[in-house]
Formats: C-alpha cells, sequence, structure tokens
C-alpha cells in the first residue's frame, strides 16, 4: 500500500521535479576542473528529494508559481547537500549513499570550501526568489541546522540526556529544514498565514519521523542499505532515540547498563559495539521509536487538512507514509 | 600625515562602529557553553572593521539609515569572520591577529560547523535588513570568496600562472567582500544607481590595494606585527605578486630559479624558504608590489569622487590609505 503511494508522490511530481533537478545541478557547476565532476556526482547521487517535493507541494493547493518555486526547492536542496558535506568531513565518514564521500578523495580542506561554495550557491537560489521572508527561513534554517549538529557534537558521549534535548537536536539537523521547505513553498504559493503555519507543522513533524527513523535504521540495518555501518551513532558517542529507551529499561541489569555506558563513553569499540546493537535490537527500543516516528507522521498528516486540494492533500500523505517507510 | 587621516575616520565613525560592535556580538552569541567565549573572544579580537566601516560610508553621503546600514555592516563583518574560521582551518593556521586559531583548540569538525553558525548568522542579518538587492549581493560575494579561495587552493605550487589568475584569485578572496560591502551601503543609502557602480568599484579597488598589501607584509614582516610566520604564503605554495614579480626577473639565474621553483613545488622547507624570502625582499619587488597597491588605492580615490557629502568623500579617502598604510 505505502509503495503504491509512494509511487504515485513521484508520478504526480516527475515533470516538476526534474525541473528542480536541472536547477540544482545548473547552480553546483564549479569552474575548478578537477572537481567540477565530483560535484556533479554528488548532486546527482541526491536522494528522494523529499524536501524540495514538500516545498513545491506545499506551494501546490494555492497559486502555484512554478518558476519561484523550483527556484526555492534547488536552493533547500543545495542547503541540504552543502550540509551534508560538511557533516561526512565533521563525522569523518567514508561513505554516503554507499559511494565514498568527498572527504576519502579531497583534503579536508578543500572539502570545506566546497560545502561553502554549495552553502553560497544555494543562498543565491535563495534570493533568486526575491522573497525577503523566504530569505529570512533560508538563513534562519541554517543557523537551526547549526545548531543541532553543535548540540549533537558537544553532548556526544553523555547518556544523561532528556527527551527534550534528543528533540531539539534532531528538530535542528533535520526537521528544520523540513518545516523551512514547507514554509517556504506555502509562502510563494500566497497561501493564507493560517495555513503557512500548519504547513510549515506539517514539514517539521515529517521530518522529526524522517530523523527517528534515520535514528532507528543506524541500528537496524547494515551497511549494504544504508551505505553506512550499522551502529554508527553510537561508535561517535552519539544517544538517539532508540538507545534512550533501551537505557531506560535497563534498570535491572548493571551488566548491560555498563556495556551500554562504556560503549557511549567511548572507552569500548568494535564488537562491543556490535554486542550492544544486538542488544537494543532485541529489547523491542526500536519498534518503540518506530511508534513515535508514526505518531509524529499522523500528527503531520492532520496537519495537511488545511490545504483544500484535495490532490494535493492527498501526496502530502503520502510524504508523510514516505517518511516512515523509506528503507525499511 | 596618513596617521592622522586614521585616526580621523575611526573618530569620525566611532559612534556608528560601536552599534555594529554591539550587533556583531549579539549576533554571535551561541548556546554551546564550552564555546561561546571562543567565539566572542574571535569576534571581539577583530581588526580595524574595515568593510563595516566601508559599508557605512557607501551610506553615509545619501539617505543614512542607520539601523539598516549597522545591521548589513554586521553581517558582513561576521561573513568576514566566518571565512576566517573556515580559512584557518584550511591553511592549519596556529595563529591569527597573534592569538591562538579555534583549530588549534577545538576539533576540526567542531571549528568547521563554528564557522557554518557564523555564516548563518550573517545571512540572518543580511535577511534582516529586508532588503532583495542586499540580499542577493551578500550571497554572490559568499560565492566569489569561495571562488576565491578554491582557485588559491587548486592553483597551489604552480609558478606558471598569470597576473589575471592571481588577480581573480585576490578579488575574490578579499575584493568581493569590499566591494559588496561598499555596494550594499550604497543600495542601503538610496544613491542613485551611477553612485551604486562607483562606490562598488571604489570597494573593489581598495580590496585589491589590501590584499596586494597583505601578500607583501607576508613576505616583509617577521611574526611579531602580523600574528603570522613570514612567508607563509610560499609555504603553503601559494604565488602572490611579489613573488611573480621576482620571477619575472630572474632568467639570468638559474640557481635562484631553481630554489623558487622547489620553494613553491613544496619541495623542500625550512631555511629555504627563508633564503627565498631574503631573495624576494632584496630585489625589489616587495617595493613593485606596492606600487601596483598604490595604483589601487589611487583608482579607488578616483570612485570615490562621485560622492557630493565633503567630509563623506574625504573619509573614503582616509579608507583607501589606510589599506595602504596598515602595519607597514
Amino acid at each position: 500500500m505505502v509503495e503504491l503511494q509512494t509511487r504515485d508522490v513521484f508520478a504526480a511530481m516527475r515533470t516538476d521535479l526534474q525541473r528542480v533537478e536541472a536547477r540544482v545541478e545548473q547552480a553546483a557547476a564549479i569552474d575548478v576542473p578537477l572537481v567540477s565532476s565530483l560535484v556533479l556526482d554528488l548532486v546527482r547521487a541526491g536522494g528522494k528529494r523529499l524536501r524540495p517535493l514538500i516545498l513545491l507541494l506545499a506551494g501546490r493547493g494555492y497559486n502555484y508559481d512554478l518558476d519561484a518555486l523550483v527556484t526555492a526547492a534547488a536552493g533547500v536542496e543545495l542547503l541540504h547537500t552543502a550540509s551534508l558535506v560538511h557533516d561526512d568531513t565533521v563525522d569523518r565518514a567514508a561513505l554516503r549513499r554507499g559511494k565514498p564521500t568527498l572527504n576519502t578523495i579531497l583534503s579536508s580542506g578543500a572539502v570545506i570550501l566546497l560545502g561553502d561554495y554549495l552553502f553560497a550557491q544555494s543562498a543565491i537560489l535563495a534570493a533568486a526568489t526575491g522573497n525577503p521572508r523566504v530569505v529570512a527561513i533560508f538563513a534562519s534554517t541554517l543557523a537551526d541546522i547549526c545548531d543541532g549538529q553543535l548540540q549533537e557534537m558537544f553532548n556526544a558521549h553523555r547518556l544523561d540526556q532528556t527527551r527534550e534535548e534528543y528533540e531539539r537536536r534532531i528538530y535542528g539537523k533535520t526537521a528544520s529544514l523540513f518545516a523551512g521547505a514547507a514554509e517556504m513553498g506555502a509562502i510563494i504559493g500566497g497561501a493564507p498565514e493560517a495555513h503557512v503555519a500548519e504547513l510549515r507543522s506539517f514539514g517539521a513533524d515529517v521530518g522529526m519521523a524522517f530523523q527517528i527513523v534515520d535514528d532507528v535504521l543506524d541500528l537496524r540495518e547494515g551497511a549494504q542499505q544504508l551505505g553506512k555501518p550499522a551502529g554508527n551513532d553510537l561508535r561517535q558517542g552519539t544517544v538517539t532515540l532508540p538507545t534512550m529507551l533501551y537505557s531506560a529499561e535497563l534498570s535491572g541489569s548493571p551488566v548491560d547498563a555498563q556495556l551500554l555506558h562504556d560503549v557511549v563513553a567511548g572507552e569500548i569499540d568494535g564488537p562491543d559495539v556490535d554486542r550492544l546493537v544486538g542488544a537494543i535490537r532485541k529489547s523491542g527500543a526500536l519498534e518503540q521509536a518506530m511508534a513515535v516516528a508514526a505518531d509524529y507522521a499522523e500528527r503531520a498528516k492532520s496537519h495537511a487538512e488545511i490545504v483544500a486540494d484535495e490532490s494535493t492533500r492527498r501526496l502530502l500523505v503520502d510524504i508523510a507514509d514516505l517518511a516512515l517507510a523509506r528503507s525499511s
């Protein structure tokens, strides 16, 4: 069922997404012979383009000004790409979407500058909408993303984190851009203010669901499916929702609690991490976390109800399902 | 004489610059306990605030809308700071303005994210002007800066560079922000289009002079004055104007040519670099390069003539002198 809906939303939006794609590739062109093809590969590898899709759909129920929407959507996708480039350097990740990351090929200095270049191009696209509110959302979203990433970095190796801290982090690093994309789309579409607010909430909730699923997949899947090693977050000392849920139910088992503590603290590595990943999988924490993600997706769908156009509303609901269903 | 003029321009603009300062500090505040004081130190260490000064002065001869000018000026200064943070990471520089750089204190990942955070804050300030043209200039300036830095990186260790390639690089990495600052100030001030264009050229020429002087100082001064080791550019394989001028007159001396080649290629280091720096100093290339910088400063002054207000025009001339006279 979900598979069918998924095919529907991409089929319905294919032509418009292709325009976004062309705009992204055009903006990512760079006059440095050695790296231009690397950057193009990176941009083309893409993902499902969920963020541009949300932006387009948020405008679709109103005045569908496709030129401005495509420009903003390309800006959002490039902002996301730039952020991934820096994030992979920060994490020293070797793989992204199953391919070697730029920082396995280029010096870290070159990767920093390429990320900055992509940020600049995304800002140029945001500015090209000529809409001061869109630009303001774009800039504050970038700040939210950095805040989320900095909170993640400076809260690494700490087990004593609250659910609120976790939510702030994943809102910043992921949901803020989904929220901003939906808000920009609604604003460009000229939606009434109440609709802009509901669509922003739609984006935020889809983003929260998406990131929680991401955190579950990090523990559930092997390298094949995700292009990253399983338990990667734990190896970096990043405590995510499934780990928090697992931790909360450990009070009776000092041995398991010690293993969790030592892995998160970064004191042990290798097969011990695999053992912890196995224990979390068996505990039911992944299913509990998926239920939280499903709640967010349901909330997103209720926000989508404000859209009067039925086909657009149905596509928004598909997106919420898609955030839950990917790679599972 | 230059000293007196210098004091004049800072005295005349002190109150307005203090407002920029306060705005910069407010925007740089960050909710990460371990780094907030580091970021504040970095921002406070500042330099002469030439870029905000140029922005304010470019608006001063027209409708001096101080609120918007201060906002944009703070954005320009933070963009510059963010770019320095990433640049020091790229160069692995240990000192900046005589102080340890962030990347000697924090992990390179943290420094990347802090730079991104400062970029985001600068973009928020640009957006807060509410002026789409200002935002567009801001975004394209960031792209120019990245282009200049990437060209520098990917042309390192090459002696066969043209003067045009050098000029493109220093325009991008330095002069573009001076040009953009002047253009934004003139636009916010509501200057006529012909004045906007002249003031942009003023900023660009001041920036070119400033960077050429920087390139000369890198070869002329010791670590004390500049907070960096002398000959730092050569150690990184970066060929600047003085080195190009020196190279052009070397045809008769194969031994000196070999030394230059080997240092630029990164094949030898240490005392050989000091020997090359000494040879460049003795050759007169620094004086020739300073003459080129002086030409740019003169051209800047001629662009400033379009400003009708005499006191503003005089302050702009002071800025052009200041770009030449600093640290000398």
